[in-house]
Parts: C-alpha cells; structure tokens; sequence
C-alpha cells in the first residue's frame, strides 16, 4: 500500500521550501504527494523577491480534484496567504469531510519568511485560529508564530524560557487543535533548562538521540557534550507533555525548516504513528537534513532531503524483467560469459565431433570438481539458519553426489575403471575452480557463497537450452540423433536440471530482493560471479588442452 | 556534490505529472530540484479540471530568483502554455545566457494531456520552436506532438510505422535542437519493424533490457517474448541515430510517463552520461515506473517514482551522532546492555568487595574465553581480502594472547599455577559464548563476526570509563586507592584499551556506512549484538555464582 500525503501551502522556485520541501519529503520516506498551491513565489535561498496568489476558488478547485479522486491518508498546510485562501481552505475540507471521515492534518501555521517576508496577510490569522486549527491534530508554530498567534488570542505571548514555553504552548492548545508542538530553535536554551523543567515532569525524548544516554560512556569518550540546545515543546489534549531536546546546529542551511518538519510529521501520522513518536521521528529527520545540508545558493541554504534515501542498484522484479539481478550478472561479463557458455567444447560436442579423449578427460575432472561443489552445498547448509535452506542444499548435495556415480557408469562404458577415475590426477584448473567455491563459502555469507555456485548451475542450463534449440532450427549445425553426447545434452536441457535451474534463480533473485545489496555489496557479488565464468571457460580450455 | 536540476512547466494538484513528476524523479535520482511553474492546474488521474497560468512576467521572477542564486546543472522544460510564457522563458534564458554558459536542457513539447487536454495553447507552438528548440540539446515528443510541429513547419507528418518515425525524427531535427527522441509509445510495433529496419543500420539499444538478449535461454525459459514492442527513436545532430525498443506494457497507470521520462533524462544528462546511454537508463527507469505504479486515483493513475530508491535505515554519521549504528544496537537493547555492563560483578568489583573466589572464577574462565576470542581474530583474518584487515585482526590476536598471560600472572598471585588455570574444566557460560563467536565468524561474512566481536570490546570499555567517572564524583561508592581490583579497572579505563575501543567503533561505523545494510541485514546484526551482549552478562552471572 502506498500512502498519501497532501500539502496546502505555497511554493518555492528555489526547491527548499513549501510545496518543493514537502514533496520532497514525502518522497524521502517513500510516501506519494499531492499538492495544492495557494499562491507561488519568486524566492531563493536570499529572500522572496515575489508572490503571485492563488484565486480562492482555484485553490478550493485543486482541493476538490485531489480529494474526490485519491483516498488521502493524511494532509499538511502551509503558506496560506490571505483570509480568502484561508477561508476556502477550510470550507472545502468541510465539504469534503460531510461524506468523507476526517483526515489527519498538521497545520504549519506559517506567518513569516526567515528572511522576514509576510507569508500570511496578519489579518488572516484569526480566520486560520477559527477555522483551521479545529480541523487540525496538530500545529507547529515556531515562537515568532507562537507569540502572534498568542497575542491576537488576548493571551500572554512572552516566550523566553523553557517555563513559559510550556506555558505558551498550554495556552495554544486553547485555540482549538488537538496538540500543539511548539518550536524552541529561536530560544537558546541548555541542560540545566532541561533539568529544572523536569521537576514538573513532562516526559523528555532526545531526537535525534540522547547526547546523556545512559550508558554509552563509549560515545561521549573525549566529546564534550552540546552546551546550547533547542527544546521543542509538544502538548496534547490528553494532557500529555514531551519534551524534544536536541543539540543547537550552527548552520545557516535552515531554508524550509518548518516546511520539512511539518512535512516529515505528516509522514509519520499517515503511517498511523503515535504523535510522540512521530515528533521524534520527524526531528530527527529534520535535524540531520540540516547538519548534512548541500552548500547550495548564496544566502540561507535548504536541508539534505536526500539524507534517508540510498539508490537501489538491483531494478525491482517486475514481468518484463523477471530475473533483474541475473540479468545484470550475464550482461556485465556478457564477452567472458559467452566465452563459457558457446565454447568450442559446447559446440564441438553439439556437432559430436569432440574427441572422445577431451570428453573423457572433462568427465574425469568434474569428477574431481564434484566433489568440491558437493562440499560447497554442505557447508551451504552449515551456514544457514533454518531448516529450508540446510535441507535445501542437502538434497543438492545428494543430487551431486548421485551424478558423480554417472560420471563413473560413463567412464565404465569407455573402458575407465572406477580406480583410475579415482586416481586421475587433479588438474590446476580443476583445483582452482574447486578451492575457490571452497574459499568463497569460508570467506563470506551464504548469499555469496550461493553466488559462486551459481555459474555452474546456470551456465550448464544455458548450454543445454542453447543446443536444444539450435537443433531445433532447420538445417541445424547441432546433430542429435547418432551424436555420442546426447544423454549430456538431455540431461542439461532436460526437466529435471532446468527445474534446478529455475529453483537457483529464484533463491538469488529472491534473497536480492529481500536484502538488497549496496553497491559494493553487488560488487562483490559481481566479481564472484566473473570469476567463476572464467574458471568455467577455464574448465573446458582444460578439457580441449588436456592440460 | 549535488547535482542541481530545474524543471520549468506546469503543476499538477494530483502530484503525478508537471513539476511534481519532475521533483519526484530527481529526488530519487538523488539530485536536488528547482521549479519555476508556467500555470498552475487543477487536476487528477481523470482529467483536467482547471488550469490557472502565471503572468509572463512571474515566470521571469522566478527564473531569475533560481539562476541569479544557484548554479543549476541540467534543465527542462514542459507545460509552457501559451505564447507569453514560451517568450518570457526563452527570453529570461538568454539574457541569463549572456553572463553564464549554457545548460543542457531537455524540451519536452507538451501540447495536450493524455486526456485531451490543450496544455499548450496552438499559437505558441511556433514560438516554442523558433525560440525553445535552438536552446535545446534534446526535444522529447510522443506522436501527436511530432504531428504537430512538422504540419506546423510544413514538413511531411505522417507517421504510422517505423520507417516513418526515423523520417520524422530526422524532420525534427531541423528545426533547431540539437537531438530528437521520438517516443513511440502511440505506434504499435513489433520485433519484425525493427529487423526490418536494421538494414538501414541504426544502432538498437534495448531498455530497460534487451529481451533478444544473447546467452540468456534461462532467462526466457517457458516465457513468450514481448509481441509488442514501443520503440523510440534518437536522432542526434551528429548523425548517430538509435532506437529504443521495449516490450509494450498494458498499462492504464500512465500519466505523467512524457514528464517523468524527460526528468529523468535531464538528471541523466546534469550527470554529464552521453545521451544514448541517458536515453537507456532514463527508458529504463520509466519503464519499471510504469510496469510497478501503484493503484492510485480512479482514472490513469501516477507512475511509482519511488522504485529507484531505498530508505537508509542507519542515519548518517554527523557530528552530532558519529556512531549512529552502536548507538541503535545499545538503544535497542538498553536494559540487556544495562544488565551486563552494570552488573553485580562490577558494581562489587568497583566498591573493591568482590568476593575474591568469583573474581577467580571470572579470570579463570576468561583465560580459556580469550582463547576463542582470540581464534575468532585469527579467522577474521581468514575472512579478509586485504593486507589492511589482515594484519589488523592479527595484532588483535598477538594483543589477546599478551593479554592472557596477564591471566597467568594474576593467577599465580593468588597462588594458581599455570597448570591448574590449563586445567580448570571450561564453563558452560564460556563454551556458549566462545563457540557462538566461531559459529558466527563460520556462518556469516566478516562485518557479522565484527559484529559479534563488540559487545566484549565496546562492553568493557564502557565499563572502564564508568567506573572511573563514577570513581571521580565527590563521595563516590567506587572504590580507587586500595581497591583490590585497581589494575582491572585501570587497564580497561586506560588509554591503550579505550583506543582499542575507538579503533572499533570507527571499524563497525565506517563499515556500515561504507555498505549500508538492508533492513534485513540489520536485523541480523542486532542479533548477534543483543544475543552477545546477553552472553556477556551469563558470563558475569557465572563469575557471581561460581558456575
């Protein structure tokens, strides 16, 4: 299920702030945005140099669209200009919510720029009070914000400590919303506000973290603990009151701050999570949107969004692209690849003219190979956790074992005895190829392990559909009937190893999936998986070469 | 760096096509974006329902607030309008030219929705191509946008087949861009037009991959290849010309796919990738988009823009949180971690009135447990692939086996010889520890066994620097001069231990950041982690009950 978020506020041409920031945001936490505009700007990271509204009915127009189409999961608002907007806003909610249940929203009661600029007529504050805030789960005004919002309540509007902070943010509750998060960053404020204020027990939550975290000595070990702290203040209806404490950031990137915040908020009650937890969630975002903030524009810059995001590099499975990691492993070494699966041996075999002593001398060493790719299943099963996979790659280990005994019913029919298949020396390549899956399962996780016994597995697959159907084609190089290799060829284009074939794609497309790989996780996955395509072609250069 | 890309066109209320479609692309592109907005609609997956242009002159405002403050990298256009606003673009673009080279940018020449909206008002479309087209390194139509600017520049626009969409495309490129990418998607075509067409030798690159794939039988085993096929077409001002087949999805969920694709070639071209190859990864990426939308609206629903990206799910190392993984694993199991490194033993060992029989036990035991740790080290090297962490974990090993004649000294003070320390029958406790590290370090990569590693360097450590700081409080319960346990305390207090603490910490966090985990991964880690921070407290439990 995708969830959807709605904002109602302004734009930025620069990026950093309304609409641009909470989508953004939105998409940072993978959530799906839908916008209405009540009126843009001309802005940067130096000011707003122009605003240009949104007709009332416009806004209420884009409102209706969204709404009577989209199931929205929760809803912010920003910027709403004016008394007209702000009006319409809230009418066209209403309309909606006579059918409809109500839908979570924060109201981000944005009255003023950073940069001083009037993002609200003062004369729409009253109609934002009256008529938003009773719709409203939450609102995050700011102090400016706060003691606006106070004073033209008729309430006191000094906000200087953390005591009238709580104070103020009690007061706001009165105004209608059903919780209050009001925002401490324009007052300095330190530990020993923290440890005064906490005599009268509002619960205190670190976001991002606890810079006093019981034990975690290790942490702090030579850092000296921040001195100036912002305080966000969250009250509910239900009487509950947190506290959000976080270390003062020096950064001049605080362009769309309250945008992001309220944006990430939204997030978080979309997602159905309680507001406390939610308020953690969403400041710790914010906060370290802002400490990893790009240095972009001349004046006051915007936040990192991107700081909760990494690129997936495996394309999600999808119809057309069933097998997305494979599919990546083949086409990367798509020459060395080749090389394997269309090697001289294949097609000499295919036309049944390999000599008997190349075939003979292959069979002897994936005699030997076997018993390594047995081992590697065996230890397969020792690294795994469950019961699946441990049977899963014993039975693979029986199959292997089980094929050894044709290799040796094959040798028998050409005059080999089971003593001398046994005593065959056991070629360098033959070593190699055998070691290294060994190697591989001892140095790394299951999933590489299974890596390294993947092109095997597949590339014999390949080789049996690839002559199956040359054969099939008119005038075929391939010759099947009378051609003294095809049992082999059977068995690798046949049921039973395609259906083996297939089960190996799936557990490695799966497990990809399931843990997708950062990039130098896929690399490593990559280079295994070179590396025993060229130990397969290695193989048969053996079987051509005798060597 | 960040790369900074700006879209300039329309809004879409919905959030699935103009500069919403846009701004999404780039953020999971990971690029950072800037949007000036022509017009203003409102609109949802069933149709337009209004549309509110911007004046000429705010559509300047804007593009000027954007280039004047931030050093944008790439740029598009969509939704123009109509003719003011297709003049006052290209003019605020050329003046800004003047001072400044000049930026890729991408035309997408959106004439009409996909619902038969007018999204370009006709009379502007000659001004689009005197005054956009010459500024362009790329236009992106579809069909019906092709049609129209060739009738309109008296060019032949018929296009019902391959070979007329390469006609066509060649016909665009002299109106002034530099590069035409024809998008096919209205032309049903099939795998036989484009062998047909080879023989006039364009060069065929399949996205998001090719389905004719050579040395991929597996991949297609059991499966029909695409009958239908979309092809685009791009022709460059070069001379090269390529095509851009895919298998043609059914797919209602479209809209916004002309917006997306061109958002996504201009992050593709900000990167500085040759157009081709961002023609193929920008296809790709549309593609899957469509092919995994979700279900959203009642008409022709958003593409998924999120399945390019991951949500991260260690933050970021910062200044205020430098070791954001350690910090998770001890806040996810903070009373484990509580029980072991303020347990009991170490509180009596602090006050100096730990029963001497139990600190015994305790050394005892340890002496055969550091043996473990100490082959846990030892296969760590194992496990590495570089001269780095190979010698790293083996100086840890010659330190734990120094470590452990401290043992045999300590022991010999209390009057134990060496051979009754050899000889004391190992305790479950430390069997259950000592072997779980060997199984760790056996079953899973080297970052599992680090992992598995910490709890006994980190623990001890943060019990070090505990009972110091305790030890340095007026009136403290530890116990300094006199204290039995002194050494003890001051040798995992000291320096030499607390830098073995640090080399840790930066070796598992730089790590973590260097290949973060999938969510899965992490899980695993957190494992092993509380399942060894539990170890650790068993073993103190053993040390108390002489166990």
């Amino acid at each position: 299920m995708t969830l959807v978020l709605l904002t109602i506020a302004g734009t930025d041409s620069s990026g950093g702030a309304g609409i641009q920031a909470d989508l953004k945001t939105f998409t940072a936490h993978r959530c799906y945005g839908a916008s209405v505009i009540t009126a843009m700007t001309a802005q940067n990271t130096t000011g707003v140099q122009a605003v240009h509204p949104s007709p009332p009915e416009f806004v209420a127009e884009q409102i209706r669209s969204v709404l009577s189409d989209i199931n929205v999961d929760a809803i912010k608002t920003g910027m709403l200009y004016d008394t007209d907007n702000v009006l319409s806003v809230a009418k066209t909610l209403k309309q909606h919510y006579q059918s409809q249940t109500m839908i979570p929203l924060v109201c981000d009661p944005v009255c003023v720029s950073t940069s001083g600029h009037v993002l609200l007529h003062p004369d729409a504050i009253e109609s934002m009070i009256i008529e938003i805030f009773p719709l409203s789960q939450l609102i995050t005004p700011n102090i400016p914000e706060a003691k606006l919002l106070l004073s033209r309540s008729g309430l006191p509007d000094d906000i200087t400590s953390l005591e009238e902070m709580l104070t103020a943010a009690q007061n706001l509750l009165s105004l209608g919303s059903r919780a209050v998060l009001l925002k401490g960053g324009h007052i300095p404020l330190t530990y020993q506000d923290l440890c005064r204020v906490t005599a009268a027990n509002p619960r205190i939550i670190w976001a991002p973290d606890d810079i006093y975290d019981q034990n975690m000595e290790i942490l702090q070990n030579g850092r000296i603990p921040a001195v100036d702290l912002v305080i966000d203040v969250l009250c509910q209806c239900s009487g509950e009151i947190n506290l959000f404490p976080r270390p003062r950031l020096q950064s001049t990137n605080t362009h769309g701050t309250g945008c992001t915040l309220s944006a990430a908020l939204t997030c978080q009650l979309g997602m159905g999570v309680d507001l406390a937890e939610a308020t953690k969630k969403a400041t710790a975002y914010t906060h370290l949107a802002i400490e990893t903030a790009p240095s972009i524009g001349h004046g006051s810059g915007p936040l990192n969004h991107l700081h909760s995001i990494l690129i997936r590099r495996i394309p999600l499975r999808s119809q057309t692209n069933p097998y997305p990691l494979t599919r990546s492993l083949i086409q990367g070494t798509a020459s060395i690849w080749k090389g394997y699966v269309q090697h001289d041996f294949v097609k000499l075999l295919g036309k049944g003219i390999l000599e008997r002593g190349s075939f003979l001398h292959f069979i002897k060493q994936d005699y030997h190979y076997l018993k390594y790719y047995a081992r590697a299943y065996a230890l397969l099963a020792t690294k795994s956790h469950a019961y699946d996979p441990i049977s899963a790659a014993m039975e693979t280990v029986v199959t292997v074992v089980r094929e050894s005994s044709m290799h040796v019913e094959f040798c028998a029919q050409w005059g080999i005895s089971q003593s001398v298949l046994e005593n065959t020396p056991e070629s360098p390549a033959t070593t190699a190829y055998g070691a290294f899956l060994i190697d591989t399962g001892l140095q790394g996780d299951s999933m590489k392990l299974t890596m390294a016994l993947m092109a095997c597995l597949l590339g014999y697959g390949e080789v049996g559909l690839w002559l199956k159907k040359e054969a099939c084609k008119p005038n075929s190089w391939v010759v099947w009937d009378g051609n003294p290799y095809l049992k082999w060829i059977e068995d690798y284009s046949g049921q039973d190893y395609q259906s083996a074939v297939r089960k190996g794609l799936e557990t490695i497309e799966t497990k990809a999936a399931a843990d997708p790989p950062s990039e130098g996780r896929l690399e490593e996955w990559r280079q295994v998986w070179e590396k025993c395509t060229r130990l397969e072609k290695g193989f048969w250069d053996m079987a051509m070469n005798l060597s």
